[in-house]
């Protein structure tokens, strides 16, 4: 439910051209929706202005269904499901027939409406190829949310050419998204060079003592460059929300 | 050295005011200065727009005198030294009388120039008095460098009615800092609550199993709220940091 | 064996209407009895005042079917199966054809008589819908030993409302359990809003640096709030029971 | 402000005895008092039935002198002060002269009321004569909520027959609070034994690889015995509290 | 080669019935034979007294298949190999007919050969039924080495009737091996009950906190009991292979 | 109270030498002595062959003078004391002038007693001169036990050949202790060099990835070597001891 | 492209034989090629003097098939490919007839150039069988650099003699490989008979509490010998290429 | 004892200037020196081609001396003290008046011989001025045992232009000793910008997650560039000996 109708009905009902029996029964659960085993939160879009995400590891996909049955029926605009599975998929698809599928990211999102675009971008950048499955859930997300998106993948700090010969590209962005495995280096080198914040996001991607990404988790709020904050092991998706929450502050209202 | 004054050098060099090797005496430690035990990094406020911060924790008094002192050389307008003890204060003090020291939080400030004022807040929250010493690192860094903060100290989770009376503050900022320990469940609520960015100070606060901040910092970067950003425990500078950094971002320029 | 059970045999002895052979036939296995590879515990239900319950996990299909049969063959009234594959339920209902399996908790019960019912309410709660497959091993432990279960389900701190908004069921209950994976802030919360014994129950639920559970569980270790208490990660079972065992000292006996 | 305070408040408005102005006034800090450096839960009283808790570690002697005043001010009958230092203990007993200070506990209590007595007993028992420093802090709690303690100290596993000796005392208790380090048996061991509620506390207690607590710790929590639940290393303050709070709910009301 | 053959060669030589090229090709992997990827130490059976064991946990079956071929054309009395799959087995079934295949433990015996009988007892016990997997593999070595085994299971201290009813037959062990997975508590409390060498093994089993053994691991390494030592999780075999050390020691030679 | 003045009590009371009440006096501490803190076991002599052992780290003096005094009362043969600070050793010989203090370790001996020789020979091996420290608590321990004990100091791996040169000492041990910081190889490599059990005791000497002994704890667990058992870090008293027990097996009784 | 096709190009463009559009054509890539999905770093070899590697585990089948594409059409002369699995085996294979497949150790190698053969041999030794195929990685790296290997396996420390058997071998080396899992104490053994450098390789070859290969990492890190530095977990190829370049620097150039 | 000395006195001997007596006294500890706590490994010389080394920490100043004592009577040229506090290196300025103390790394030299000059560069870069104390140890090391050291100091890469500016003196290196560390990501800048060995160390300097170095260690096991292995953390002494064997090989013998 969004702002202008929850208005719209209050000046109806004060008009009286509703009841207040039946404004309350559409506002009860405008904060919320129960299923039981859900309860999705309608009132976080204006409250935080972006519409609800469905995380789906964990979730029975007659969950997943069920929740994103009721999203459609409160006709939320945009919704974003992460960490699905092509099983998963194939439940939202059936629901809705437009639902786009990203397999490498494992996200699935339905676009009935757009979000305002804006000025600034937001660089997405990785170390190396490996780690293109999480950034992936950064860039769509940041897309989702209006930010026009640069792609800088595989510039590791071992090839440092690579890097440096992007540079232009990460100085311009407003906001950064950092994406690496193994030493997680690919932070600050990148947080030395700009003076953008810098959303670090560590992967599991890595062998041996990188402990399901520790080791780049640990480097990475180490990291002695300032400006860097960082999000948990190969959360593309969180440091996509961040992201789209700094480059909006970025224009005049 | 400032960006004006090398433009300004280089139009006295154009106009044959000064000699081009007077010109590169000048310019030749722009990058930074030697000091064999350290390179300061003047370069760093040209490109980050900030000046070079002192971290003391670890140096020898002689090294940090050293280092004040070739910035005092230089002219740096605003210089920040942090995780000063009273020892290391007293050493600074020596050398600028005008030096503020500030004991709990081991902050010294040598302020002889201001930072552009920011419209936007910050506001810096703690879960309890003890995380204090952290916050105080982080809203001085903030306020040094331009940002309006408010104080929102002693409202840990365990009585939401303090967190809840103070939420019209929080609302207000344009971004929140949320420093706390034992189990770090501050930064959760807050980022439910605002549709702002939150960076998350974990502290070493607390006792048994909160092995000196790792249960503050696991439950920040595991938040199930969105928007939340971790930094390294006790990090207060480098929450104020990135906290001026993306305040800043908020206006047109 | 139950304590009726003992002492009548004990008054047929006295009577002479059981000799002192058949007596100690009866009561030799009175403390347990010995299956070689399992030594059931028939002495805890007197002692404990609750039959034997079987952590099926680990235990090889046969084992667990000898330990049903041993304890069918006892009168056992109530069974109560955990970790309980499909494989396995199979095999307990060969035993018994109506025991009752719940597949997403993977419980087996077999009820053949009553506990006493409690007067007072036990409220579980979850952060998340994918923590109800633990929630619900604790519900279903409280409900077989008499107690009335309140679920509120999916009312983590993101979404504080969505639990402020089910403050007065969980302010009735008189053991509140409160089930969370990931930064597992609901204990902390709830302590925070309850005057009643709190047993929280971090989950496995979670993904990146939440490593299996640790995350939560040195959260609700480290709480700011009192009256928390806390069991293994994912120990639904262990919640409901020492929920039970509280709950049971709240009426006059 | 105790709950027949507000309640006599409140008639004296309905009366027409006490101005609005003049109750707001004394009803303005009834949630909490704002010290700017901590707020004083006074409300917990009303809500959790029992009043705040100086949690002294980390905290400046002045925060602890400026808290324990306003406590004295609003006449609170009860006040614990926990971890006190002698200093510490020297900065309150200058505030309040009938403070008594326990230095092996290193508790802090000034009794200006008492609770109400408890008919059942709480057990605190530990594995080692070490761990008689948290245990203690355990038993004052109970002690000073209004619950009878018996101490049973130094019945570690290691030698089982000092622990059977005192069977019969803990088997009266109505709850039971296992303290103990190195190896941390103990709690399963009564828990085996007992059909009462178990609190189990590791301690620091040990050397070489028990971490800290940290093998205690995991040892309660993986318990095989049923009715044990865990709190924080050393944590004998919340295993105190949560103890009395079970055991105000044998008698009936 | 056995001692007895060594000298009788020796003797050969001496003789002249051997000449020394065919001795010296006999002997010449007295010490060890190179396979290439595995070096078969046949000197151990006379340094240490115990043939080899064939550890197949990551080994290619190929290899294993190649050092059974190898130990069995070295006509090696008794061959054990662990941590078999049944795949492995059927490879070494194919070479050895009269190979015994335990499934439970994964260990598989060819016994051409008889050890000598000790005179004293093992006692190998378990805290539960899923230890048996890891107890096994003690017992069945013990048995191999010509150790008397008593099988002591299920009697975790959870129940402690359980294991007091067998302390008679711990008692009269000469060695005890305690398997235990969860809190491992079942060492401790033996230890503290008899004079006897306490093998501690702790095993995986469990869950949450459990760590894979790590639990079990520390809780008997910090055994508040004295004459307690410890191998690696789940090493059954390492366990029973010490026993049979010590056992050895106990009757003159 | 030893096995004989038992028995001599018995027939006293037998022969009415002495009534039931003197009895009944002299035995009821017979089981421990209840200092309040403590509960002294002096049935342990009885049951394990061995007097009770004071570990003084975590207890306070007043506490350990309390111990050694009722030791002294009852007429102990043989009191150790480990991990004895200076000023507890002086509490102790306060006691009893004849009470010896072996600085290094950290011992205190009071011996009025001798235990039984023992003819078998305990090699006590270290890797380097700083775990001589722990070494000789073993050492001590060892000897005031009866066993003779060859000192084997610092034969680490790096210098195989001190080790080689000293492997007869070494191989006509019956039991062997092999204490080791840093990589702690020393007890892989002396298993594989003998056929008789090696008690294993990591020290934290060491520094950087050492993680105060972790690394040789994990070392010694993990050892390719059989026969290889391991106690608690630093923990030579139960290394000696775990010795003593195993080589007074060796003997005809 | 070579460092003689590049100065070949210059003269090229200086005599007049290729324009500057031509030459910058094939200059523009000589940095790296741009595959958006991957940067493959064609100056890495004149930089490093060695051709890109590719690790496969983790990237998509068609993301090797792309790099490698790449590769052949810039006539790389030496491919490596690492950690592929058969099913990217078959995809190199269908690209390069001749690449050759190393099952064991997932190595596959197109081989259409030779490096310069050394003089200095690389010793590659193992503790047990299951670390060759670590091993392997590391001695086909060797291998195909150009460095003559000696393959020292299954030499554990449990039976030094079959180390000892082979030290001249080892001696004679320039560079030796330490590969071993378990307590990995091998390197330290080796170390310290050795005057080379020893790169150790820790592997993840043991169960229990080796932790995936920490058990053999710390100890090789914390190792009491001199001359030696360690790779990561399982890091073959890492320790490969170390040993290629040590070697390398053996012989006047 | 020098190899010339030895060839010498068996020449006498030959020619009966020695008798064989006398030259056995000599030779007796060619091996090493039995002190008792102490065996001083002076083959290691011959084996090796260093001297012994004394490692401080940990041993008693006594034993120090003793060794040093030892020592000088044998006529060691080079002796390196390492982790050398202020009273330790009274104690050996005490036995050698020309021993050079150096505070900052803690590292006591007595020279009374010179190593051959080596001519390849050992260069030692450092993130940071507080790595220095690290660094120096390596340094100095690496100076003693003949090599030319060029210090790079505080070239972190927060600040990339100055470890650009510095590249040429790190190419021309034969040998890179990366000393840092925070996040550690050094080693992997430079390794990609290198084609010499880089050793590399980590240091416990940071704070916070850093967990006393174990970040830098991580990141530097799990670097995406290649030719880098890792010594324990701290261990300036272990980087500069490895430096000296490697850089050692870059000259025809």
């Amino acid at each position: 439910m969004k702002e202008q109708e929850i208005l719209s009905l209050l000046e109806q009902v004060k008009a009286g051209n509703a009841s207040v029996a039946e404004a309350f029964a559409q506002l009860k659960d405008l904060s919320y929706a129960e299923l039981g085993y859900a309860k999705i939160d309608y009132h976080r879009q204006l409250r935080n202005g972006y519409p609800e995400v469905i995380y789906c590891q964990g979730k029975a996909p007659e969950h997943v269904r069920g929740i994103v049955k009721s999203m459609l029926e409160h006709n939320i605009g945009i919704i974003l499901a992460t960490r699905v599975s092509p099983e998963v998929a194939a439940v939202i698809q059936s629901l809705a027939a437009d639902a786009e599928y990203y397999p490498i990211p494992g996200i699935c999102i339905i676009r009935r409406q757009e979000m305002k675009k804006q000025a600034g971008v937001v660089a997405v950048c990785t170390g190396g190829t490996a780690d293109i499955k999480v950034a992936e859930e950064a860039a769509l997300t940041c897309e989702l949310y209006g930010n026009p998106v640069e792609r800088v993948y595989d510039v590791g700090v071992a090839g440092l050419h690579r890097l440096l010969d992007k540079l232009d590209i990460i100085r311009r962005a407003n906001v950064i998204i950092a994406v690496a495995g193994m030493e997680g280096a690919l932070a600050s080198v990148i947080g030395g060079l700009s003076d953008k914040p810098v959303i670090a996001v560590p992967t599991s991607i890595g062998y041996g003592a990188n402990f399901g990404g520790v080791s780049a988790l640990l480097s990475m709020l180490n990291s002695c460059a300032s400006g860097i904050s960082v999000v948990n092991i190969d959360n593309g998706f969180g440091a996509g929300y961040l992201a789209s929450m700094i480059n909006k502050m970025n224009v005049p209202e």
